[in-house]
């Protein structure tokens, strides 16, 4: 029997990814207990990001204002588009720190099963933007799924025209991998890409 | 370089306990992508929470109102007393569903080593509460840590002359617990307190 507001709050942290029933409990009595205007805090911060945050109208990644901090900065080479399937691609690029280019975010990837086709994403504004501007490398670094590689290979043929150097992500086995935990696929593909040491 | 409202609600997010900068990113992305509505109800149970919950004058853990609606329920055994080191221990015991008395929340337990003593916690009105309302049985469910049991002996040296029964929970092995791992302090315990099948 509890309180109803706390029983409320408790319902709904549970929409957040990975929150059941007993963290969102401890979370509710910690803030309660301990941290109350840290709480209040993230409630605004929440709240605000919520209502004012919008989609870059130039790549469609999320940004405050029309046009996102990546595509407003004149320090990063316009010349060179990276495609990615979602916002957090973007952010995991970014924090990756090897990249200096613009993005171009799909909302998705295709997946004819669960009736996603060409014109749910923004792959017809992709292609007049790739038409549109100067760009000298397209990368589609879009997932290395079976939807993520089909994509790929839409955009590779909208566009091949357009583009003189269209590229992918690099497959091989990641950094900490052990050989054994690997699966063939990964192994085929590091193995013919490998290179010289 | 993230647009800064997305920066800050990322920053805010990993003040909840066991989130850090992973876990608040993808929480973030994915209230931004999917669930704009809930993450903007959640805001709002949050900030409610944080300004309107408080302290049951009574019972000392978290209310809506001055009085808990554990204390206002008139079917509860009010003969029984469960003192417990914090509002969580309540839910705990509540979810059980093992127990229909009273509660009282000390608000943590004695440790002098840390500066908390018997001022610091709500042991006096414990005290006048139980002199002045007819306890039949006082619960110490205060945790088996050194500091609770040291903080159970000493609500029971002082009120032992003014309810007749004290008790404490039972120590023993936890269900599903496997033998082989549990400490041989909770054993020795389990044997002593052995019952008969």
């Amino acid at each position: 029997m509890l309180t109803p507001k706390l029983d409320h709050l408790i319902k709904q942290l549970q929409i957040l990814p990975s929150v059941g029933q007993k963290s969102a409990q401890r979370m509710a009595l910690q803030l309660l207990s301990k941290k109350r205007q840290q709480g209040i805090n993230l409630a605004a911060a929440l709240d605000i990001a919520m209502k004012e945050i919008i989609e870059c109208r130039h790549c469609h990644s999320f940004s405050d204002d029309e046009i996102c901090p990546i595509c407003r900065d004149s320090r990063r080479d316009s010349s060179l588009l990276c495609v990615v399937e979602s916002a957090a691609d973007v952010m995991a690029i970014e924090q990756s720190g090897a990249y200096r280019g613009r993005y171009f975010v799909l909302g998705g990837h295709l997946s004819p099963i669960d009736g996603i086709n060409a014109d749910d994403l923004h792959i017809d504004e992709l292609i007049a933007r790739i038409k549109n501007e100067a760009i000298s490398e397209l990368i589609i670094a879009t997932g290395s799924t079976i939807e993520g590689q089909t994509t790929a290979f839409f955009i590779h043929d909208a566009v091949c025209n357009h583009v003189t150097k269209i590229t992918r992500l690099a497959q091989g086995i990641p950094m900490g991998g052990e050989l054994e935990y690997i699966d063939s696929i990964t192994l085929h593909q590091a193995l013919q890409n490998r290179g010289s040491l």
